[in-house]
């Protein structure tokens, strides 16, 4: 079916694995925190435990570096039996404060596509990351002036989005979302009648998988670059 | 010299000390993690060294209650010269979720005010803390009516409010603040040429406190509770 993009008035983007590097340090976090752990259990059990703490923490901690790192300590507390060295604790506290510091890797055609569309649309961050750690991220990927400001968002279901066009003043049809998640970026916008563009990153948290029946049938597209935009909407 | 609020489209209130008791609570919090490391150091030197970490942290972690969290665990390493028990560290993760799941007390009037003023002006949170922690805290407060939207501020200086007030569309002279801390609530507002009035909690954190020089001859009011904004703004 095909889908018009004429009423667009204001683009989303998703920040991290849309317009940047993220999950890859995630994944290497990880692999840093199993071998720390690898005295008490093996690098798999290490990783289920940290997810489930990492689930469980989500409606208290929400999404972000410093909810990982809090969940990676309780993890390892758990983990260890409670024989947790003061030097693995600090060794985890620098896995946190080192994700914080990493330098940001824009994705192919990022700067090019922005430059273009920010011309012809209102273009805002949108990211459920904290605050702070995605300012920087954006200072540090010198796009700040593409875009009118950035939302965070708490979590990224059609209520927060619903909030979030109410709060833009527009009506669903006018907004776009792109991003790499599914569950986060693309499902929740269709199911409110805005637009949405999937962008896959090769990575996905075990967290935003989402089922084949769930995207079934659903009114989106799937490009595999940001570049493809320029054709969709200009 | 008296001030003319007639030109005021939006009024943005504070979260925590402004509307409900927050500042408390960390002293709370403190005072636990004083007795937690009392067989290392006094509860002064622990105290002092708890704010040296966290202003250390500042750039990094930003402001909230998981920020702080990781501040405490990592002071608790030094103040025990790396000799920490594993149940110490799950006593200071206890703690953070602890505040985080805190109830929400409702300063004197808040309800009052912010009905009465919602029928004239659009008003709007605007706090420094984590999102998800704010969110939780305006659901649990039954306020979420009476506000536009929230806006977490990665930091309240001169240029994150002139950043809001472009993002709100409106003039400095259009917008009046309202908060506890002479820092953070009053102060920029007054340099970026925007209204800001002063209602002082009793607790003050270190890190918001501003000496006579920089308040002085600078054109606010301070008033006792929230209910005199009735007499002012009606």
């Amino acid at each position: 079916m095909e889908i018009n993009y004429q009423n667009i008035k204001v683009i989303g983007f998703d920040a991290d694995d849309t317009l940047w590097v993220n999950e890859t340090y995630f994944r290497e976090a990880e692999i840093e925190f199993g071998k720390l752990l690898s005295q008490y259990e093996t690098p798999n059990k290490i990783d289920q435990e940290l997810f489930k703490m990492e689930i469980n923490n989500l409606p208290l901690y929400g999404y972000g570096v410093k909810a990982f790192t809090l969940s990676m300590v309780e993890s390892a507390l758990e983990l260890s039996n409670y024989n947790l060295s003061s030097k693995t604790i600090e060794a985890i506290l620098n896995i946190g404060k080192h994700m914080l510091n990493k330098p940001v890797e824009l994705l192919d055609g990022v700067e090019d596509v922005l430059k273009s569309l920010s011309t012809k649309y209102r273009l805002i961050l949108a990211t459920k990351g904290d605050l702070l750690d995605q300012e920087r991220k954006l200072e540090k990927s010198g796009l700040t002036d593409y875009f009118h400001h950035i939302e965070v968002l708490s979590d990224k279901k059609e209520d927060n989005y619903s909030k979030l066009l109410n709060h833009l003043d527009i009506k669903p049809s006018e907004f776009l979302m792109i991003g790499n998640s599914l569950k986060s970026d693309v499902l929740p916008l269709i199911h409110i009648k805005a637009h949405a563009i999937h962008v896959p990153f090769h990575t996905t948290w075990a967290h935003e998988q989402v089922t084949e029946e769930e995207t079934n049938g659903k009114n989106y597209k799937t490009i595999k670059s940001l570049r493809a935009l320029l054709q969709l909407l200009n």
